[in-house]
């Protein structure tokens, strides 16, 4: 682990257990902004784990009430001094990390679980969205409150966009309300949620099994989902059926159909 | 307003409060069908609700125990004297029409929400699948029945088809059956339904507190949504980024921040 | 009706009541695999449905306590006496072949239901996916297991993808937990559950609904769903548009539209 890990004023604390490694947001007094700071260090911490051949899961917490408010507005406002130029320049540099961490998840080779003890908002909703799965609190609540303070928040809805049906987006989006934990089980944006003081002894379950599957089958798995996902479906078989007859010649398919036989529990290789 | 929405036996009554432009389909005995006369109606509508700087949400609802029944098939039928060619030409003028209104929904600058009190068929669901946002009353129901009638609600399924899951889309199209309003909220068709005798009160509610927020937000992010939805992933984070710098940094979102930081209501600019 | 339908011990027994062809899975013992037989089967039997002018419906059912188990393990695994090169080429033949039936499914020009008595696995989960409409018994369950085998449901996930929120999907594929029919209605997947003595009466009774309608009507209005609803939505609608035109002008759309206004039931022609 990073020397980050170990410590408690790091923005994201790092920790690993039964091969799950744990990123919480630890930012809780501002309510664990996406500020350019956390942006890089969950950039950085993804980096370590996708490299970690031990990380086989991986979870994104938080602190606090609040899972994440999404990205700083002050960071984004206009600092003293700076002209208009400078400003885009910066906000640029802020989208443009953000949607590398969001990408970041989406392409990481390993399986990432949001766990949301609380308000998921704007950029913080869209966190949760760019996630393989969610579980949530049944007290949590998911927001893209972008119209309430001018704007319209465009970018967590290219996440959220491509986890729910149109008009449950555009009623977060339009309205701006805080919509409650079943309300995102029932729109797909998170798989379920559990009684808050469950959320953690769940999440690590989920993960835990997670962690006991093949890596290697879970690695092109969900790299080829996301790739195929987005192809016409005569184009998304062809590239699925080459990548499954090379996932089931794989050495862990090979170890998996030899322990099936055997009836015994299969070994698999490193993640 | 235009000289139609003081005039009672117009095809669609048009009428504001609030900010919110209520467009009412007024052909309750004729089950309010999507004529060529109430196309246009509704086109002229939105364009001058589009248009009008007091307009901050519109609202599509409907008179009579019908939503809308569709197309209007003595109208979309050989007429007397015609030959087949005049008919296919009429037949793609109507179609052509109707999807030039649906799209025109959709890229409407407004947030339009559906106010559904009856039956919704055919081209009729159609238009609550178009609008951004869709409110029922339990008793509605939704329906596309063209497979009764020897054909297939194939237009009504361009719409229906981006709301819903496959094969809710075709359990609707195969079986043609009327769906109740809360298989439409299960669906993703509609967004709530209510008593039916609450309506018009949750309907308005929701319209003003849309129209409440700021225009010029709600004006880039439902385009830019429509827009991104289609893209590829990399290809909506590059696009959705660059609107989000113009989105923060608009009068509106300037003002959003600052209202935020000096604990003050914004006032926003005109839609 | 070919021989192979009068033959109990044939891996797909054809049966037609009705206008509804029945076939089902008849490989219980063995869990039903989708073997190069069985998949060859369900090609043949689909040709010859398709060309069946008194089907009008199509229902794929199975015997036993299992649907379908998915691709046959030990035919997908080396063989005695086989090098790497001939496995792959045989493991590439049963892929392309299970892709072309489940492509097969959605190509055919007649209304498929899926009739789940029982464990729905990997391709077999894949094969539910690929009906228009599925009506399972409250009893059976849906999974993606490869990643317990060392690999991933890849293959599966492209029907399954196309059926589901990517965050369901991703629940299936990276746990192989065994879903529930209830889960599989609230994902998507299928249309209904019902008690599992019912299955059968229910799943007749709307296979016979279907086969009551206009085979024209629904021969053009699948097909054009499918293409339309991966298009750009511009694009969809010119194409829907002149389909549409056909749709309404087809002979049983002429009849339907002459039996509407004549207050008679309508004569469809042959499917």
């Amino acid at each position: 682990m990073s020397d980050a890990a170990a410590n408690n004023d790091a923005p994201l604390m790092e920790s690993s257990h039964n091969n799950v490694r744990w990123m919480t947001l630890n930012r809780e007094k501002q309510r664990n902004p996406l500020s350019l700071q956390m942006l890089n260090a969950l950039i950085d911490a993804l980096d370590r784990a996708n490299n970690d051949p031990d990380v086989r899961a991986i979870v994104i917490a938080a602190r606090g009430p609040v899972f994440s408010a999404g990205h700083d507005l002050r960071e984004m406002s206009k600092q003293e001094g700076e002209d208009r130029s400078a400003q885009l320049q910066r906000m640029r540099l802020i989208l443009d990390t953000c949607s590398r961490m969001m990408l970041g998840i989406v392409n990481s080779p390993k399986a990432i679980i949001a766990c949301v003890q609380g308000t998921a908002t704007a950029a913080g909703c869209q966190l949760v969205s760019a996630c393989d799965l969610a579980v949530s609190a049944d007290t949590a609540s998911f927001c893209t409150p972008g119209v309430n303070m001018g704007g319209f928040c465009t970018t967590p809805l290219v996440g959220i966009g491509r986890n729910v049906h149109r008009k449950h987006a555009m009623a977060m989006a339009l309205t701006g309300d805080a919509f409650s934990a079943e309300d995102a089980v029932r729109f797909g944006l998170i798989n379920e949620c559990v009684p808050a003081d469950q959320l953690l002894e769940r999440t690590t379950a989920l993960a835990e099994r997670i962690a006991a599957k093949s890596a290697q089958g879970i690695r092109h798995g969900k790299a080829d989902f996301y790739r195929q996902v987005d192809m016409p479906i005569e184009d998304a078989f062809a590239y699925a059926n080459e990548a499954m007859v090379r996932a089931m010649t794989s050495e862990d398919a090979e170890e998996g159909k030899a322990a099936f036989f055997e009836k015994r529990p299969p070994v698999w290789g490193d993640a």
